[in-house]
Protein backbone atom coordinates (compact mmCIF):
# COMPACT_ATOMS: atom_id res chain seq x y z
CA UNK A 1 0.00 0.00 0.00
CA UNK A 2 2.67 2.74 -1.16
CA UNK A 3 1.64 5.95 -1.55
CA UNK A 4 2.58 7.64 -4.59
CA UNK A 5 2.54 11.15 -4.46
CA UNK A 6 1.00 12.43 -7.58
CA UNK A 7 1.16 16.54 -6.73
CA UNK A 8 1.84 19.43 -3.88
CA UNK A 9 0.58 22.86 -3.70
CA UNK A 10 2.04 25.29 -1.33
CA UNK A 11 -0.99 26.84 0.43
CA UNK A 12 -1.24 29.31 3.86
CA UNK A 13 2.54 28.42 4.74
CA UNK A 14 1.81 24.84 4.35
CA UNK A 15 1.14 21.90 1.34
CA UNK A 16 -1.70 20.26 -0.06
CA UNK A 17 -0.21 17.01 -1.13
CA UNK A 18 -2.42 14.76 -3.45
CA UNK A 19 -1.84 10.63 -3.16
CA UNK A 20 -2.77 7.50 -4.94
CA UNK A 21 -2.56 3.79 -3.28
CA UNK A 22 -3.90 0.72 -3.91
CA UNK A 23 -6.32 -0.04 -1.36
CA UNK A 24 -7.41 -3.40 -0.42
CA UNK A 25 -10.81 -1.62 1.41
CA UNK A 26 -12.01 -0.87 -2.15
CA UNK A 27 -11.04 -4.02 -3.79
CA UNK A 28 -7.72 -3.29 -4.45
CA UNK A 29 -8.29 -0.29 -6.92
CA UNK A 30 -6.33 2.44 -7.11
CA UNK A 31 -7.64 5.72 -4.88
CA UNK A 32 -6.10 9.01 -4.21
CA UNK A 33 -7.34 11.24 -1.29
CA UNK A 34 -5.72 14.91 -0.88
CA UNK A 35 -3.48 16.19 2.51
CA UNK A 36 -3.27 19.30 3.63
CA UNK A 37 -0.51 19.34 5.92
CA UNK A 38 -0.10 23.20 7.85
CA UNK A 39 3.08 24.61 8.32
CA UNK A 40 3.92 23.43 11.81
CA UNK A 41 3.74 19.80 10.87
CA UNK A 42 7.25 20.33 9.96
CA UNK A 43 7.90 20.67 13.49
CA UNK A 44 6.03 18.34 14.93
CA UNK A 45 2.67 16.10 14.40
CA UNK A 46 -0.01 17.51 13.72
CA UNK A 47 -3.93 16.62 14.54
CA UNK A 48 -6.13 15.51 11.92
CA UNK A 49 -9.63 16.34 10.30
CA UNK A 50 -11.19 14.10 8.11
CA UNK A 51 -13.61 15.49 5.72
CA UNK A 52 -16.00 13.31 3.37
CA UNK A 53 -17.39 15.15 0.42
CA UNK A 54 -21.05 14.90 -0.60
CA UNK A 55 -22.56 13.66 -4.06
CA UNK A 56 -20.55 13.21 -7.27
CA UNK A 57 -17.32 15.00 -5.59
CA UNK A 58 -14.18 13.56 -5.45
CA UNK A 59 -11.14 14.66 -2.81
CA UNK A 60 -10.56 17.50 -4.93
CA UNK A 61 -13.70 19.85 -4.66
CA UNK A 62 -13.52 20.58 -0.66
CA UNK A 63 -9.82 21.34 -1.47
CA UNK A 64 -10.54 23.69 -3.83
CA UNK A 65 -13.30 25.64 -3.14
CA UNK A 66 -14.43 24.63 0.93
CA UNK A 67 -12.13 27.69 2.32
CA UNK A 68 -10.94 25.20 4.77
CA UNK A 69 -7.21 25.47 4.08
CA UNK A 70 -6.57 29.24 5.89
CA UNK A 71 -7.94 28.25 9.09
CA UNK A 72 -6.36 24.75 8.95
CA UNK A 73 -3.42 26.67 8.65
CA UNK A 74 -3.89 29.22 10.93
CA UNK A 75 -5.04 26.17 13.57
CA UNK A 76 -2.06 23.80 13.08
CA UNK A 77 -4.80 21.43 12.22
CA UNK A 78 -4.09 18.70 8.72
CA UNK A 79 -6.90 17.36 6.68
CA UNK A 80 -7.64 14.77 5.09
CA UNK A 81 -9.85 14.47 1.91
CA UNK A 82 -10.97 11.06 0.28
CA UNK A 83 -12.69 10.41 -2.26
CA UNK A 84 -16.51 9.33 -2.17
CA UNK A 85 -16.26 6.22 -3.85
CA UNK A 86 -14.12 3.53 -4.96
CA UNK A 87 -13.58 3.93 -9.03
CA UNK A 88 -13.10 1.51 -11.78
CA UNK A 89 -15.36 -1.15 -10.40
CA UNK A 90 -17.39 -1.85 -13.41
CA UNK A 91 -20.31 -3.10 -11.39
CA UNK A 92 -23.18 -2.83 -13.54
CA UNK A 93 -25.47 0.23 -12.32
CA UNK A 94 -23.27 1.68 -10.16
CA UNK A 95 -22.94 4.87 -12.68
CA UNK A 96 -26.57 4.86 -13.86
CA UNK A 97 -27.75 7.70 -11.05
CA UNK A 98 -25.56 10.31 -9.65
CA UNK A 99 -26.90 9.76 -6.38
CA UNK A 100 -25.78 6.15 -5.92
CA UNK A 101 -22.50 4.29 -6.15
CA UNK A 102 -19.43 6.04 -8.13
CA UNK A 103 -19.31 9.37 -6.52
CA UNK A 104 -21.87 8.15 -3.89
CA UNK A 105 -20.49 5.72 -1.68
CA UNK A 106 -22.49 6.41 1.39
CA UNK A 107 -19.03 5.54 3.57
CA UNK A 108 -20.60 2.44 4.79
CA UNK A 109 -18.93 -1.48 4.42
CA UNK A 110 -21.77 -3.39 1.34
CA UNK A 111 -22.98 -6.30 2.65
CA UNK A 112 -24.90 -6.96 -0.79
CA UNK A 113 -22.21 -9.54 -2.46
CA UNK A 114 -22.90 -7.26 -5.60
CA UNK A 115 -21.12 -4.45 -4.10
CA UNK A 116 -19.52 -6.02 -0.84
CA UNK A 117 -15.56 -6.23 -2.34
CA UNK A 118 -15.20 -2.97 -3.61
CA UNK A 119 -17.79 -0.42 -1.76
CA UNK A 120 -16.38 -0.07 1.56
CA UNK A 121 -16.12 3.62 2.50
CA UNK A 122 -16.24 3.15 6.13
CA UNK A 123 -13.25 0.60 6.19
CA UNK A 124 -11.19 2.70 3.86
CA UNK A 125 -12.12 6.14 6.09
CA UNK A 126 -11.66 4.96 9.65
CA UNK A 127 -8.89 2.07 9.61
CA UNK A 128 -7.40 2.14 5.78
CA UNK A 129 -6.38 5.61 5.44
CA UNK A 130 -4.80 6.39 8.94
CA UNK A 131 -2.60 3.12 8.10
CA UNK A 132 -1.09 4.00 5.31
CA UNK A 133 -1.03 7.72 5.98
CA UNK A 134 0.87 6.02 9.29
CA UNK A 135 3.32 4.00 7.44
CA UNK A 136 4.43 6.41 4.90
CA UNK A 137 5.55 8.56 8.41
CA UNK A 138 3.68 11.73 7.74
CA UNK A 139 3.73 14.13 10.28
CA UNK A 140 0.18 12.77 11.67
CA UNK A 141 -0.98 12.52 14.96
CA UNK A 142 -4.04 9.79 15.03
CA UNK A 143 -4.81 10.12 18.74
CA UNK A 144 -6.23 13.57 17.85
CA UNK A 145 -8.81 12.93 14.66
CA UNK A 146 -12.10 14.94 14.28
CA UNK A 147 -14.86 14.17 11.52
CA UNK A 148 -16.96 16.28 9.04
CA UNK A 149 -18.65 16.45 6.08
CA UNK A 150 -21.36 18.06 3.73
CA UNK A 151 -24.39 16.31 2.69
CA UNK A 152 -23.82 12.96 2.00
CA UNK A 153 -20.15 13.59 3.71
CA UNK A 154 -22.62 14.69 6.34
CA UNK A 155 -23.96 11.71 6.98
CA UNK A 156 -20.84 10.44 6.63
CA UNK A 157 -19.11 12.44 8.91
CA UNK A 158 -22.19 11.82 11.76
CA UNK A 159 -22.52 7.96 11.68
CA UNK A 160 -18.88 7.50 11.68
CA UNK A 161 -18.65 9.54 14.42
CA UNK A 162 -21.76 8.60 16.55
CA UNK A 163 -20.75 4.65 15.85
CA UNK A 164 -17.62 5.13 17.26
CA UNK A 165 -18.77 6.04 20.73
CA UNK A 166 -21.56 3.86 20.25
CA UNK A 167 -18.40 0.77 19.51
CA UNK A 168 -16.48 2.73 22.91
CA UNK A 169 -13.45 3.16 19.72
CA UNK A 170 -14.10 7.06 20.45
CA UNK A 171 -11.88 7.63 17.00
CA UNK A 172 -12.88 10.88 17.01
CA UNK A 173 -13.34 13.97 19.39
CA UNK A 174 -15.64 15.98 17.71
CA UNK A 175 -18.06 16.13 14.51
CA UNK A 176 -19.27 18.85 12.22
CA UNK A 177 -21.64 18.87 8.98
CA UNK A 178 -23.03 20.91 6.18
CA UNK A 179 -26.49 20.34 5.27
CA UNK A 180 -26.24 16.53 5.96
CA UNK A 181 -27.85 13.47 5.07
CA UNK A 182 -29.48 13.37 8.44
CA UNK A 183 -31.69 10.57 8.54
CA UNK A 184 -30.98 8.59 5.58
CA UNK A 185 -33.23 5.48 6.22
CA UNK A 186 -36.40 8.35 5.81
CA UNK A 187 -35.21 10.42 2.32
CA UNK A 188 -35.31 9.05 -1.15
CA UNK A 189 -31.26 9.02 -1.83
CA UNK A 190 -30.77 6.59 1.38
CA UNK A 191 -33.18 4.15 0.96
CA UNK A 192 -31.88 4.22 -2.26
CA UNK A 193 -28.36 3.97 -1.42
CA UNK A 194 -28.69 1.56 1.90
CA UNK A 195 -30.97 -0.46 0.10
CA UNK A 196 -28.61 -1.31 -2.63
CA UNK A 197 -25.55 -1.08 -0.43
CA UNK A 198 -26.97 -3.48 2.74
CA UNK A 199 -28.10 -6.94 2.36
CA UNK A 200 -30.60 -6.28 4.77
CA UNK A 201 -31.85 -2.54 3.10
CA UNK A 202 -33.05 -0.28 4.95
CA UNK A 203 -33.67 -2.31 7.96
CA UNK A 204 -30.00 -3.35 8.15
CA UNK A 205 -29.01 0.81 7.81
CA UNK A 206 -30.67 1.42 11.44
CA UNK A 207 -27.92 0.19 13.89
CA UNK A 208 -24.83 1.73 12.28
CA UNK A 209 -25.88 3.61 9.36
CA UNK A 210 -28.15 6.33 10.36
CA UNK A 211 -27.29 9.37 12.52
CA UNK A 212 -30.49 10.01 13.81
CA UNK A 213 -31.17 6.22 14.89
CA UNK A 214 -27.89 6.63 16.51
CA UNK A 215 -28.01 9.53 18.43
CA UNK A 216 -31.22 7.79 19.96
CA UNK A 217 -29.30 4.86 20.80
CA UNK A 218 -26.38 7.02 22.62
CA UNK A 219 -28.33 8.78 25.19
CA UNK A 220 -26.09 10.24 27.89
CA UNK A 221 -22.59 9.79 26.18
CA UNK A 222 -20.89 13.01 26.03
CA UNK A 223 -20.66 14.22 22.41
CA UNK A 224 -19.02 17.10 20.33
CA UNK A 225 -21.64 18.08 17.29
CA UNK A 226 -22.18 21.03 14.99
CA UNK A 227 -24.55 20.95 12.32
CA UNK A 228 -25.28 24.15 9.79
CA UNK A 229 -28.18 23.76 7.05
CA UNK A 230 -29.26 26.40 4.75
CA UNK A 231 -33.08 27.56 4.69
CA UNK A 232 -32.64 27.75 1.04
CA UNK A 233 -31.45 24.71 0.24
CA UNK A 234 -33.43 22.58 -2.35
CA UNK A 235 -32.27 18.57 -0.99
CA UNK A 236 -33.50 20.52 2.55
CA UNK A 237 -36.58 21.44 1.06
CA UNK A 238 -37.33 18.32 -0.80
CA UNK A 239 -36.77 16.33 2.62
CA UNK A 240 -33.19 14.60 1.47
CA UNK A 241 -31.71 16.39 4.47
CA UNK A 242 -34.55 16.14 7.68
CA UNK A 243 -32.16 18.00 10.65
CA UNK A 244 -34.90 18.28 12.16
CA UNK A 245 -35.20 14.87 12.89
CA UNK A 246 -31.58 14.64 14.20
CA UNK A 247 -32.34 17.68 16.34
CA UNK A 248 -35.62 16.00 17.55
CA UNK A 249 -33.79 12.90 18.09
CA UNK A 250 -30.94 14.96 20.43
CA UNK A 251 -33.46 16.73 22.23
CA UNK A 252 -35.37 13.66 23.19
CA UNK A 253 -32.91 11.94 24.80
CA UNK A 254 -31.08 14.51 26.35
CA UNK A 255 -28.68 16.82 24.31
CA UNK A 256 -28.24 20.30 24.81
CA UNK A 257 -27.47 23.49 22.58
CA UNK A 258 -23.57 23.01 23.65
CA UNK A 259 -23.44 19.35 22.66
CA UNK A 260 -25.09 18.91 19.33
CA UNK A 261 -25.77 22.69 17.98
CA UNK A 262 -27.99 22.72 14.83
CA UNK A 263 -28.21 25.90 13.24
CA UNK A 264 -30.30 27.02 10.75
CA UNK A 265 -28.85 29.42 7.96
CA UNK A 266 -31.47 31.75 6.61
CA UNK A 267 -31.27 32.25 2.53
CA UNK A 268 -28.16 29.72 2.17
CA UNK A 269 -28.17 26.90 -0.34
CA UNK A 270 -26.66 23.41 -0.55
CA UNK A 271 -23.27 24.98 -2.84
CA UNK A 272 -19.75 25.35 -1.59
CA UNK A 273 -20.99 29.43 -1.67
CA UNK A 274 -23.05 28.13 1.90
CA UNK A 275 -19.96 25.74 3.04
CA UNK A 276 -17.10 28.27 2.35
CA UNK A 277 -19.26 31.04 4.83
CA UNK A 278 -19.31 28.48 7.77
CA UNK A 279 -15.88 26.53 7.05
CA UNK A 280 -13.48 28.82 9.39
CA UNK A 281 -16.22 27.96 11.90
CA UNK A 282 -16.05 24.46 11.86
CA UNK A 283 -12.15 24.12 11.79
CA UNK A 284 -12.23 26.39 14.72
CA UNK A 285 -14.80 23.86 16.49
CA UNK A 286 -12.99 21.33 15.77
CA UNK A 287 -9.62 22.55 17.19
CA UNK A 288 -10.89 23.30 20.57
CA UNK A 289 -11.14 19.62 20.99
CA UNK A 290 -8.36 18.50 18.69
CA UNK A 291 -5.68 20.64 20.67
CA UNK A 292 -6.90 20.44 24.02
CA UNK B 1 -28.71 44.90 -23.05
CA UNK B 2 -31.01 44.06 -20.20
CA UNK B 3 -29.55 41.85 -17.41
CA UNK B 4 -31.07 37.89 -17.09
CA UNK B 5 -29.88 36.67 -13.77
CA UNK B 6 -28.88 33.18 -14.03
CA UNK B 7 -28.11 31.73 -10.67
CA UNK B 8 -28.16 33.63 -6.92
CA UNK B 9 -25.84 31.83 -4.14
CA UNK B 10 -25.65 33.64 -0.70
CA UNK B 11 -22.14 33.55 1.13
CA UNK B 12 -20.84 35.05 3.89
CA UNK B 13 -24.06 37.10 3.96
CA UNK B 14 -23.84 38.80 0.78
CA UNK B 15 -24.86 37.17 -2.97
CA UNK B 16 -22.71 35.37 -5.16
CA UNK B 17 -24.89 36.20 -8.69
CA UNK B 18 -24.91 35.11 -11.88
CA UNK B 19 -26.23 37.23 -15.05
CA UNK B 20 -25.73 37.13 -18.55
CA UNK B 21 -26.81 39.71 -21.40
CA UNK B 22 -25.92 40.29 -24.96
CA UNK B 23 -22.72 42.13 -25.45
CA UNK B 24 -22.60 44.59 -28.17
CA UNK B 25 -18.74 44.70 -26.98
CA UNK B 26 -18.31 40.96 -28.04
CA UNK B 27 -20.16 41.23 -31.30
CA UNK B 28 -23.70 40.81 -29.59
CA UNK B 29 -22.44 37.45 -28.73
CA UNK B 30 -24.36 36.11 -25.09
CA UNK B 31 -21.80 36.80 -22.23
CA UNK B 32 -21.64 36.11 -18.09
CA UNK B 33 -20.35 37.47 -15.13
CA UNK B 34 -20.67 37.01 -11.80
CA UNK B 35 -21.43 40.06 -8.89
CA UNK B 36 -20.79 39.37 -5.25
CA UNK B 37 -22.78 41.78 -3.71
CA UNK B 38 -21.92 42.15 0.56
CA UNK B 39 -24.34 42.52 2.60
CA UNK B 40 -23.98 46.01 3.54
CA UNK B 41 -25.42 46.48 -0.76
CA UNK B 42 -28.63 46.31 1.07
CA UNK B 43 -28.58 49.61 2.76
CA UNK B 44 -26.56 51.81 0.21
CA UNK B 45 -23.95 51.70 -2.92
CA UNK B 46 -20.63 49.97 -2.16
CA UNK B 47 -17.68 50.38 -4.19
CA UNK B 48 -16.25 47.52 -6.50
CA UNK B 49 -12.76 45.33 -7.53
CA UNK B 50 -13.02 43.99 -10.76
CA UNK B 51 -11.24 40.46 -11.28
CA UNK B 52 -9.91 39.39 -14.38
CA UNK B 53 -9.67 35.74 -14.74
CA UNK B 54 -6.39 33.73 -16.82
CA UNK B 55 -6.15 31.79 -19.44
CA UNK B 56 -9.14 28.76 -19.55
CA UNK B 57 -11.45 30.12 -17.14
CA UNK B 58 -14.35 31.35 -16.95
CA UNK B 59 -16.55 34.03 -14.69
CA UNK B 60 -16.99 31.17 -12.39
CA UNK B 61 -13.15 29.79 -11.29
CA UNK B 62 -12.31 32.72 -8.99
CA UNK B 63 -15.58 33.24 -7.39
CA UNK B 64 -15.44 29.33 -6.38
CA UNK B 65 -11.65 28.97 -5.97
CA UNK B 66 -10.25 32.26 -4.85
CA UNK B 67 -11.10 32.98 -1.09
CA UNK B 68 -12.51 36.73 -2.17
CA UNK B 69 -15.60 36.53 -0.87
CA UNK B 70 -15.16 36.15 2.75
CA UNK B 71 -12.50 39.24 2.81
CA UNK B 72 -15.02 41.32 0.32
CA UNK B 73 -17.90 40.87 2.60
CA UNK B 74 -15.81 41.97 6.14
CA UNK B 75 -14.67 45.12 4.04
CA UNK B 76 -18.12 46.06 2.27
CA UNK B 77 -16.82 45.35 -0.97
CA UNK B 78 -18.24 44.10 -4.39
CA UNK B 79 -16.49 42.13 -7.18
CA UNK B 80 -17.53 41.71 -10.42
CA UNK B 81 -16.05 38.06 -12.87
CA UNK B 82 -16.25 39.04 -16.14
CA UNK B 83 -15.40 35.70 -18.40
CA UNK B 84 -12.01 35.76 -20.06
CA UNK B 85 -12.98 36.02 -23.64
CA UNK B 86 -15.85 36.22 -25.98
CA UNK B 87 -17.62 32.56 -27.09
CA UNK B 88 -19.32 31.25 -29.74
CA UNK B 89 -18.16 33.61 -32.25
CA UNK B 90 -17.14 30.93 -34.24
CA UNK B 91 -13.68 32.37 -35.95
CA UNK B 92 -11.53 29.86 -37.64
CA UNK B 93 -8.45 29.15 -35.40
CA UNK B 94 -9.76 30.70 -32.59
CA UNK B 95 -10.23 27.05 -30.36
CA UNK B 96 -6.84 25.85 -31.52
CA UNK B 97 -4.60 26.37 -28.39
CA UNK B 98 -5.58 27.45 -25.16
CA UNK B 99 -3.40 30.32 -24.29
CA UNK B 100 -5.06 32.10 -27.44
CA UNK B 101 -8.79 32.95 -28.58
CA UNK B 102 -11.60 31.38 -26.62
CA UNK B 103 -10.60 31.64 -22.70
CA UNK B 104 -8.00 33.81 -23.48
CA UNK B 105 -9.08 37.38 -24.77
CA UNK B 106 -6.05 39.41 -23.25
CA UNK B 107 -7.80 42.11 -22.30
CA UNK B 108 -7.45 44.18 -25.42
CA UNK B 109 -9.55 45.54 -28.42
CA UNK B 110 -8.80 43.41 -31.36
CA UNK B 111 -7.69 46.16 -34.27
CA UNK B 112 -7.00 42.81 -36.51
CA UNK B 113 -10.10 42.57 -38.67
CA UNK B 114 -10.54 39.05 -38.30
CA UNK B 115 -10.95 39.54 -34.70
CA UNK B 116 -12.21 43.10 -34.28
CA UNK B 117 -15.76 42.48 -34.32
CA UNK B 118 -16.09 40.07 -31.23
CA UNK B 119 -12.64 40.22 -29.14
CA UNK B 120 -13.16 43.60 -27.68
CA UNK B 121 -12.77 42.38 -24.01
CA UNK B 122 -10.74 45.80 -23.10
CA UNK B 123 -14.14 47.81 -23.76
CA UNK B 124 -16.40 45.40 -21.92
CA UNK B 125 -14.46 44.99 -18.96
CA UNK B 126 -13.80 49.08 -18.93
CA UNK B 127 -16.88 50.86 -19.88
CA UNK B 128 -19.80 47.82 -21.19
CA UNK B 129 -20.44 46.01 -17.92
CA UNK B 130 -20.31 49.55 -15.63
CA UNK B 131 -22.66 50.35 -17.80
CA UNK B 132 -25.21 47.23 -17.97
CA UNK B 133 -24.56 47.56 -14.04
CA UNK B 134 -25.47 50.88 -13.84
CA UNK B 135 -28.41 50.84 -16.02
CA UNK B 136 -29.60 47.21 -14.27
CA UNK B 137 -29.95 49.76 -11.00
CA UNK B 138 -27.60 47.52 -8.92
CA UNK B 139 -26.30 49.19 -6.18
CA UNK B 140 -22.80 49.54 -7.36
CA UNK B 141 -20.40 53.10 -6.43
CA UNK B 142 -18.93 53.10 -10.00
CA UNK B 143 -16.28 56.05 -8.78
CA UNK B 144 -14.98 53.65 -6.36
CA UNK B 145 -13.67 50.92 -8.85
CA UNK B 146 -10.46 49.32 -8.43
CA UNK B 147 -8.89 45.99 -10.57
CA UNK B 148 -7.26 43.22 -10.07
CA UNK B 149 -6.21 39.29 -11.88
CA UNK B 150 -4.65 36.18 -12.05
CA UNK B 151 -1.92 35.90 -14.93
CA UNK B 152 -3.57 37.02 -18.37
CA UNK B 153 -5.93 38.68 -16.18
CA UNK B 154 -2.75 40.35 -13.46
CA UNK B 155 -1.93 41.77 -17.50
CA UNK B 156 -5.23 42.55 -17.56
CA UNK B 157 -5.18 44.74 -14.58
CA UNK B 158 -2.34 46.01 -14.86
CA UNK B 159 -2.58 47.31 -18.72
CA UNK B 160 -6.33 48.70 -17.75
CA UNK B 161 -5.28 50.65 -14.55
CA UNK B 162 -1.78 52.17 -15.92
CA UNK B 163 -3.87 52.82 -19.38
CA UNK B 164 -6.32 54.58 -17.46
CA UNK B 165 -3.68 56.50 -15.94
CA UNK B 166 -2.29 57.15 -18.84
CA UNK B 167 -4.96 58.60 -20.39
CA UNK B 168 -6.28 60.25 -17.35
CA UNK B 169 -9.58 58.99 -17.07
CA UNK B 170 -8.09 57.25 -13.41
CA UNK B 171 -10.91 55.07 -13.50
CA UNK B 172 -8.98 52.68 -10.73
CA UNK B 173 -8.30 53.08 -7.39
CA UNK B 174 -5.79 50.48 -7.18
CA UNK B 175 -4.58 47.75 -8.93
CA UNK B 176 -3.04 44.00 -7.95
CA UNK B 177 -1.98 40.58 -9.48
CA UNK B 178 -0.98 37.23 -8.95
CA UNK B 179 1.04 35.95 -11.28
CA UNK B 180 0.67 38.31 -14.08
CA UNK B 181 1.98 38.52 -17.14
CA UNK B 182 3.84 41.61 -16.55
CA UNK B 183 5.62 42.11 -20.08
CA UNK B 184 3.25 40.18 -22.72
CA UNK B 185 5.71 41.52 -25.77
CA UNK B 186 8.30 39.81 -24.32
CA UNK B 187 6.80 36.56 -23.55
CA UNK B 188 5.26 33.76 -25.84
CA UNK B 189 2.05 33.85 -24.64
CA UNK B 190 2.07 38.19 -24.96
CA UNK B 191 3.69 37.98 -28.55
CA UNK B 192 1.08 34.98 -29.85
CA UNK B 193 -1.95 36.82 -29.04
CA UNK B 194 -1.42 40.59 -29.27
CA UNK B 195 0.57 38.77 -32.77
CA UNK B 196 -2.92 38.02 -33.77
CA UNK B 197 -5.31 40.20 -32.34
CA UNK B 198 -3.60 43.35 -33.44
CA UNK B 199 -2.87 44.13 -36.99
CA UNK B 200 0.23 46.34 -36.07
CA UNK B 201 1.53 42.87 -33.75
CA UNK B 202 3.91 43.20 -31.07
CA UNK B 203 5.04 46.53 -31.84
CA UNK B 204 1.17 47.92 -31.69
CA UNK B 205 0.95 46.65 -28.25
CA UNK B 206 3.63 48.44 -26.82
CA UNK B 207 1.33 51.94 -26.56
CA UNK B 208 -1.24 50.12 -23.87
CA UNK B 209 -1.16 46.35 -23.66
CA UNK B 210 1.94 45.93 -21.95
CA UNK B 211 2.47 46.51 -18.50
CA UNK B 212 6.69 47.25 -18.46
CA UNK B 213 6.42 49.46 -21.18
CA UNK B 214 3.26 51.55 -19.48
CA UNK B 215 5.13 51.82 -16.28
CA UNK B 216 7.93 52.80 -18.18
CA UNK B 217 5.54 56.18 -19.65
CA UNK B 218 4.25 56.89 -16.42
CA UNK B 219 6.72 58.08 -14.44
CA UNK B 220 6.02 60.42 -11.38
CA UNK B 221 2.24 59.69 -11.74
CA UNK B 222 1.36 58.22 -8.52
CA UNK B 223 0.56 54.51 -8.36
CA UNK B 224 -1.13 52.03 -5.88
CA UNK B 225 0.27 48.20 -7.27
CA UNK B 226 0.71 45.01 -5.57
CA UNK B 227 2.24 41.63 -7.23
CA UNK B 228 2.63 39.01 -5.56
CA UNK B 229 3.93 35.59 -7.65
CA UNK B 230 5.51 32.07 -6.64
CA UNK B 231 8.49 31.12 -7.26
CA UNK B 232 7.65 27.12 -7.86
CA UNK B 233 4.94 28.71 -10.52
CA UNK B 234 6.57 26.76 -13.41
CA UNK B 235 4.71 29.91 -16.27
CA UNK B 236 7.02 32.40 -13.89
CA UNK B 237 10.15 29.72 -14.62
CA UNK B 238 9.85 29.69 -18.23
CA UNK B 239 9.77 33.45 -18.82
CA UNK B 240 5.56 33.91 -19.65
CA UNK B 241 5.46 36.38 -15.89
CA UNK B 242 8.46 38.67 -16.44
CA UNK B 243 8.09 40.26 -12.69
CA UNK B 244 11.70 41.51 -12.71
CA UNK B 245 11.25 43.32 -15.84
CA UNK B 246 8.32 45.33 -14.48
CA UNK B 247 9.59 46.07 -11.01
CA UNK B 248 12.50 46.99 -12.94
CA UNK B 249 11.11 49.69 -15.17
CA UNK B 250 9.28 50.73 -12.09
CA UNK B 251 12.16 51.20 -10.10
CA UNK B 252 13.86 52.94 -13.06
CA UNK B 253 11.60 55.60 -13.44
CA UNK B 254 11.54 56.02 -9.52
CA UNK B 255 8.53 54.55 -8.15
CA UNK B 256 9.35 52.81 -4.57
CA UNK B 257 8.50 50.02 -2.15
CA UNK B 258 5.05 51.60 -1.29
CA UNK B 259 3.80 52.60 -5.03
CA UNK B 260 5.03 49.87 -6.72
CA UNK B 261 5.01 46.28 -4.54
CA UNK B 262 6.33 43.28 -5.89
CA UNK B 263 6.55 40.19 -3.73
CA UNK B 264 8.47 36.88 -4.63
CA UNK B 265 6.27 34.47 -2.54
CA UNK B 266 8.89 31.67 -1.77
CA UNK B 267 7.75 27.78 -2.95
CA UNK B 268 4.04 29.07 -4.19
CA UNK B 269 3.02 27.94 -7.41
CA UNK B 270 0.51 29.51 -10.40
CA UNK B 271 -2.74 27.77 -8.68
CA UNK B 272 -5.51 28.83 -6.85
CA UNK B 273 -4.38 27.66 -3.88
CA UNK B 274 -1.61 30.03 -4.15
CA UNK B 275 -4.13 32.75 -4.99
CA UNK B 276 -6.39 31.81 -2.02
CA UNK B 277 -3.45 31.99 0.17
CA UNK B 278 -3.05 36.23 -0.41
CA UNK B 279 -6.60 36.79 -1.35
CA UNK B 280 -7.36 38.61 1.07
CA UNK B 281 -4.35 40.64 1.49
CA UNK B 282 -4.94 42.07 -1.85
CA UNK B 283 -8.60 42.50 -1.22
CA UNK B 284 -7.52 44.23 2.15
CA UNK B 285 -5.17 46.39 0.32
CA UNK B 286 -8.17 47.72 -2.05
CA UNK B 287 -10.14 48.61 0.69
CA UNK B 288 -7.78 50.91 1.21
CA UNK B 289 -8.23 52.61 -1.35
CA UNK B 290 -11.80 52.11 -1.97
CA UNK B 291 -12.87 53.14 1.37
CA UNK B 292 -11.00 56.34 1.71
Amino acid sequence: MALEKLSSNKSFEGDLIKYKFKSSALGDLDTQFNLFLPANASKSKVPVLFYLSGLTCTEDNAAQKGSFLGPAAQEGVAIVFPDTSPRGAGIEGETDVWTFGVGAGFYVDATNPKYAKHYNMLTHVTLELPKVIQEAGLPIDFSRQSIFGHSMGGHGALTLYLNSLRTGKKQYRSCSAFAPVSNPINCPWGQKALGEFLKGGVEEAKEQYDATELISQLGGKPVHILIDYGTSDKFYQEGQLLPENFLKAARDVGYDEVQVRVRSQDGYDHSYYFMSTFGADHIHFHANFLKA
